[in-house]
């Protein structure tokens, strides 16, 4: 069935009715710049929850009901437009929706190199995590070495993210969270300070010159009380809500800049950009051991369930990674 | 009295407790980097009304109680650490305080050529309104050829430097007011639309890439509903207030940015960075008479309790000069 050329079918991880259960589905016959890639690992994010829920549909073009934002894995085929992809390339990168899945297909341009040291199950858990945070600090707040870095919401992947980025970029870094534990992890990360989340927390964080917000709500509050002069605030998160006073006579006098930021809205060739961006200077870190994907935990798809809802929970540090080959192999 | 080379007195209009008066002081003598300029013209702003209340105290190293944000006139004396320019060159530029007086002393960074076409007391109401609109539209908002920006306040000083900037940069431009006559003065200027500021304007205005907004308040949710993805608002001024509700999850689907922008309390190097900026990019546009200032009155220095009075009408359209030489000369 399915016109695909014998290919065997593709296991995805199906959302039916706000519930999840793994499905067989044809595997789709690259064409033009699209890349079929074989699924290694692929990490769960807090926007798969939403969808998981009906709450944040999939853009135009990508499959409507298998979540899965990012992927690392082996090319399967390669459509005729591609120019630089092979089958059995290692490649890892962010997709509109289907990452959950054994296999995803996938357009060149979204897909960056896997170097030889990574592990492409774990490395399915680094795409969006760190291409929102390195797009929130350098694309967005314009971040320069010696600054001092605010990460609410630290112990989150892309917090973590984030945390490791400023670092290895030159910044100091302060970061928020509700729970000791996580901050006591991210210390050992290499946080300069952790500040419990609290309504006192402004006077405990100082002065800073870039706010990585995943919170949002009453956060913008802080945000804009702790921005020194020509302070960028970057809301990446709302997880508190999504509106808040805004004090416009502190963002004039000290010359403010409020963005927000979402990857997955974003036109194509946008992507492409910020992945292309991934590519170039962040991916290096990796590879030469300066940033290092901390994992809460790996499984397989028919264990998703349980994976979302330890997501849902708050209680982990790190990125849960779904490795749908893992599961086919025990099965076998 | 008070070595200043025999120099004549100048004359400078003081804040007495709520009031102006004209009182002379001794003329400094510029050193270093210091420029003295005998000013011909002199911009009332929004800004001198506040200080004159005693809310817009001036920054340090500037005189406290003589307002006046800007000059055009004649170089008086220059101290030995000036480089460019001589006593009789004819300048323009932007300063901390002090402007409303008959000479300002200011430095060279601070100052820029005043073209030959261009009357001196009327080019003493460019600086600030033009400096400021330039700053917002290219600095914070970084606009571009083909844009649909949104000007809040298009009657404005401000708004109208905003206005004739963005129409010489290739925008379209869409302005509010709450005044109809306004925006038929703004139209006869080259205003593309114009919308009357009431509770429904946002679904007039449309849709827009660049909001320079000289109100604040509630016209904060008309910025961001009526931005484009990408879009930029930039705060300019808050009369209408200094607090409004943000919606975040806008700003964040959207990827808007708000920035907040003020003329006054940035350092010194970064007034001169932006008069430098408006010497290169807007200084040409008077040149070749693509700008041109609209003038609503000028007046002498004795005159000016009227003139901020008319300004605080919101009645004028155009700049209100104070010419400090011109009574002197209707005296002798």
């Amino acid at each position: 069935m399915g016109g695909s050329g014998g290919r065997a079918a593709l296991r995805v991880l199906r959302i039916d009715d706000g519930r999840l259960e793994v499905a067989e589905r044809p595997t789709p016959e690259p064409a033009g710049e699209q890349v079929l890639v074989e699924v290694a690992g692929t990490g769960v994010n807090r926007a798969d929850l939403l969808q998981k829920m009906g709450r944040y549909p999939a853009p135009k073009g990508w499959p409507e009901d298998v979540p899965g934002l990012e992927h690392a894995g082996t090319v399967a085929a390669v459509g005729d437009g591609v120019r630089s992809l092979r089958p059995g390339d290692r490649v890892f990168g962010i997709v509109g929706g289907g990452g959950h899945a054994s296999h995803v297909l996938t357009t060149e341009s979204l897909c960056a190199r896997l170097p030889e040291g990574l592990d492409p199950v774990r490395a399915g858990g680094i795409p969006e995590a760190y291409i929102t945070a390195h797009d929130a600090l350098f694309e967005r707040a314009r971040m320069r070495p010696g600054e001092r870095v605010l990460i609410h919401g630290v112990g989150s992947g892309v917090g973590i993210a984030a945390l490791q980025i400023a670092r290895a970029a030159g910044a100091t870094t302060v970061g928020t969270s509700r729970t000791l534990a996580k901050l006591e992890r991210a210390t050992q990360l290499g946080l300069d300070e952790g500040v419990l989340a609290a309504d006192d927390m402004a006077a405990l964080i100082g002065e800073v010159d870039v706010v990585i917000d995943l919170i949002g709500g009453d956060y913008l509050e802080v945000d804009v009380s702790t921005c020194r002069i020509a302070g960028r605030i970057v809301i990446v998160g709302l997880v508190a809500g999504a509106r808040a006073q805004l004090d416009m006579g502190a963002v004039l006098s000290k010359r403010l800049q409020v963005t927000g930021t979402a990857l997955r809205s974003r036109p194509e060739h946008a992507k492409g950009a910020a992945v292309a961006a991934f590519e170039r200077e962040v991916v290096p870190l990796f590879e030469r051991g300066v940033l290092d994907l901390v994992v809460d935990r790996v499984v397989g798809l028919e264990e998703a369930e349980g994976a979302y809802a330890a997501m849902a929970s708050n209680e982990t540090f790190g990125r849960i990674i779904l490795a749908p080959h893992d599961l086919v192999a025990k099965r076998a």
